[in-house]
């Protein structure tokens, strides 16, 4: 007799895309978990439900951090901050840029995004290098809110990015589905 | 005596930015009206809730459609469909060029994202000139699923985006929350 858990559901549904998006790299494609109704459901409650009470705002980074960062936002009756890519938000922006696992890229908040001292969970699809997460724990800082909390639905651990956010942001409470 | 509706509030929420993304446009930034937990679990709600029993899954246009289409799926207990810009999908794709209100772009969507025959629901932030809406359109039927709805938060009436996916898409219903 065998017994099949959540995560197990959740692996299956990730596509491994070799090569993607260079040479060399391994790309976890979400879109078959995305699309299966009960397991995102599932997903979105897992990624929210440990978080309630403890966060007053939800902030995802572009562009799947909006796909769960969005869903967990309101799962939770919290409003939603968009961390975006360069050149991407109408108003006045902090920037920060930040090395990628593959190459380099910036994000900015609005100025006036968050209200003051406001407790912020930020929401990926990924960790990875642990750059973007750190540039996001940065950004929030300089907005005059501050991150309480990372939830990411992968970590890669063997990019040690758990190590690179540690260095930037000790002791975050880190909240992670599948590691790999 | 005055009465104020959710609408007035939602309204309020947006700011128009003159002259974003380029001189003469003025830009809608829903972003206040996302950070506002409560007016943005309402409009989730309202975007959402008639379309409960009448579709299979939400697709979403990114990159704000993805803000609404992943919790607007969540709140039916849907799975979501990303309908992405150009070279952002890793697996094989249909792509549909098409003119936007400033310049052109490329939507693409992978080519087994949906069940054949699935009804879906469109979801984006707003109704412009509707060429991103008509393309959409166009790459879920080549995708082997059809379009049931069109789900938006505004619609910028002036730009004549009904006429243009009447022309493309002929009675599909069409849901607007906020008319300009």
């Amino acid at each position: 007799m065998t017994s099949t858990s959540p995560h197990d559901l959740w692996r299956a549904l990730i596509s491994d895309v070799p090569d993607w998006p260079e040479p060399g790299v391994t790309f976890k494609d979400i879109t078959p978990l995305l699309a299966d109704g009960v397991e995102f459901s599932l997903v979105i409650d897992a990624m929210a439900t440990s978080w309630a009470g403890r966060v007053d705002v939800v902030a995802g980074i572009e562009a799947r951090g909006f796909v769960l960062g969005a869903p967990i936002a309101h799962r939770l009756g919290l409003g939603f901050v968009p961390l975006r890519k360069q050149g991407k938000l109408p108003r006045d922006t902090h920037a920060a840029q930040y090395d990628l696992e593959y190459g380099t890229a910036t994000l900015e908040v609005h100025a006036d995004a968050f209200a003051p001292g406001a407790r912020v969970l930020v929401v990926d699809d990924v960790l990875a290098t642990g750059g973007t997460a750190a540039a996001a724990v940065g950004l929030v800082d300089r907005a005059g809110a501050r991150v309480v909390g990372l939830s990411v639905l992968m970590e890669l651990t063997f990019l040690g990015g758990r190590a690179t956010l540690e260095g930037s942001a000790p002791d975050l409470p880190l909240h992670v589905l599948l590691a790999y």
